[in-house]
């Protein structure tokens, strides 16, 4: 694992920050490019503060490799998307506030702006209450973390009931720029149907054909920059 | 008291104004650890600008225990539901925005996202007029301090009419949590029931596994040396 | 006229914008305290970069006492208020955003916030079309200045049909107050219409107990040191 | 080209996104003075990171006349627009978030606040699909282009189905205004709408007094000043 892909974890984490994606809750993790049975992701901070020492490196039971400081109690989301989907090199978990909205009402989210049109003709929703009555609706065990994962599917993200969502990617530019633009098109989509019951949706040959673009590079490098340029001023 | 608590009071004030949840007349106290008669509360200044010489100690008849500066003229919220609930140690009063539409409204809040699970199958909503008519809708007086306290019963946060809300908590944490997310809670309400009627609220069993876990304790330390870092600042 | 004053109207124009009620286009006054036929308004440049200098004096045919710089076009709703309202010291025009839909629909402005309780049962709507078809809306000469008074008439503010609004008050802190406070008032009352159609507004006797307190003299001072440092740093 | 004309350009990029109407991916150029055949835009990186050296001339086919780094891939939305429309100097490409709803209802946006007045009886809205079937929504052809602004036609500005929309103007400060005002004028109508179904809209004399006056000539220097310092704080 290369120092600069450590880096592009602490950039994400203050992305998202940034953006009003997560609060001092959300975490973002990134797999092993060495060993695919591994996953980084910060210990339970604030994801606004992390810093390259709060990484810790973790296997796909959720335990940490080393232990060096508090782990995220919902770790399990991220070891059991990771073993549930080669594919995914990049999970992020998020309390994205105009998702919730969609999350409780059973409303589809759908593809209207070419910036989020991953969301397609829909994202599955997690409804954790049909593997665990009465929870306190955290995916605090594997058992809970793998629901979510066959809930998931081979989706980009999926809404958590009443919590939040999920997003993913096959590297962190994707799973970061979904969360940013899952929230700006959830914000849109509200708008919309408040204008009309009209819409017209992304079709399926583009959703397919904004795949390859959607990419987020050219957003990334000043996500990027400014955050690390934040975290080093707060070293100070 | 020891200072790091007169500091979480003054991290407090700043928190809230950050968060937008408190604007120039907001406030908020803590119970004394020492003595269950006393609370701490700033003088009647923004409490973004509050330091640690700008707290007062108040009775539970809401008189200073030493003169030192103009007493926020509804203290008497702070008095009487400290006299009211020996398990309140600290209250917060705002005029939290996105809740105020739901106090005129009579719409009920209910928990929907599990930041803000404590609002549980709702929350009272004190209408000053039942006790006294054509008032100016401030609790200025041991009375209007007594009914609020009433309306508020054992629950963690009641709607004020017109005017804003009140949070309490067994901490500060969570007295200061509870505001935060109320407001978003309230925004997140707002849409669903634009997005449908059907909305998938917490069950009881659900908010009761909740409460434990729902302590704010994540965000806390971000917060707090945020503010206190700020108010060293702002003595320069 | 004292310097602390002039300082008053440099740090009103910043507060407004800093509170997101007025864009380039804003503007605020300020009676002469020594000559009621004066009035003091800065010359015609954004209201965030005013500093002392750029003040000018009025009279009230709204020509200006010293030529030093443009005179903003619409000083005419100034120099007419005045002259219309000799209890008014202070007048503030803007285009607070969320008053505008307020103005094109004709639905009524009512109290249902403590903070904007000045509101009462409602705003007069100044619809510039009874006056002069087919204008720019722009209130640029001493007629149209005249026809918005009188829409004023005794009223603490008047919104005006796809424009804005101007607010008026017997000090500098209730005409930036009351800009401040109506505009989030015009959003909580577009929330509460959405969430219901049976709403409590402030009845009569609330409106008027209200009156005396509601002096925003708690906001002032943080708002006015704030501004005013601002203004000192942007002369570096 | 004078320097001053580039700085325009420079300023123009961060001044969208200090609005928050451009994100990583929204454009904007300016027509050569000199050559009515050539135009400016900045390379393809984030338009708040611009600076002078990251501008390119192109010629109407859209080919850079000296290859200094990537082009927007979008550069067709320019080139072809100043192809068809002499009068325009200046072309803002964006993805504005409360316009997108109107793109995907077909609910026509009209005039309703005098500073966005351009907006007139309503706007063109550019469905791709009636050019291109699966597409990934970007105009990224010279057909696409020609499509483009023949949907724009004489109009200040486009939507564009699911994407944003384009404004144009005969010289920058209206096409940076443009831009910034149908944000708010968006954001206005959807209020309006849902507040009533009865609105005053500007009638087509409003429309025609105004557009002499809404230049945004107060607004820009304020703006551009803003920019540059930043533009210039950003070397350090």
């Amino acid at each position: 694992m290369e120092r600069s892909q450590l880096e592009d974890l602490v950039a994400a984490n203050r992305i998202l920050a940034e953006h009003g994606v997560i609060d001092a809750y959300g975490h973002v993790s990134l797999r092993s490019p060495d060993n695919p049975q591994r996953f980084f992701l910060a210990r339970a901070i604030a994801p606004e503060t992390v810093q390259i020492e709060d990484i810790l490196e973790y296997d796909l039971d959720a335990r940490p490799v080393e232990a060096k400081g508090d782990s995220v109690s919902e770790r399990f989301i991220h070891s059991e998307i990771y073993r549930a989907r080669p594919d995914v090199m990049s999970v992020v978990h998020n309390h994205s506030p105009s998702v919730v909205p969609f999350s409780v009402t059973g409303v589809k989210m759908r593809a209207l702006f070419h910036m989020a049109s991953f969301i397609g003709d829909g994202l599955p929703n997690f409804e954790i209450r049909k593997v665990k009555k009465g929870s306190d609706l955290l995916v605090r065990s594997p058992e809970l973390g793998k629901a979510l994962a066959k809930t998931l599917g081979k989706a980009p993200a999926s809404l958590m009931r009443g919590h939040g969502s999920v997003t993913v990617g096959e590297n962190i530019q994707r799973s970061v720029g979904r969360s940013v633009y899952l929230e700006m098109s959830a914000i849109m989509q509200m708008q919309s149907l408040m204008l009309s019951k009209k819409i017209t949706w992304f079709d399926a040959a583009e959703v397919k054909a904004s795949a390859p673009v959607q990419d987020y590079k050219r957003a990334w490098p000043l996500w990027r920059e400014k955050a690390l340029a934040q975290a080093k001023a707060d070293r100070k």
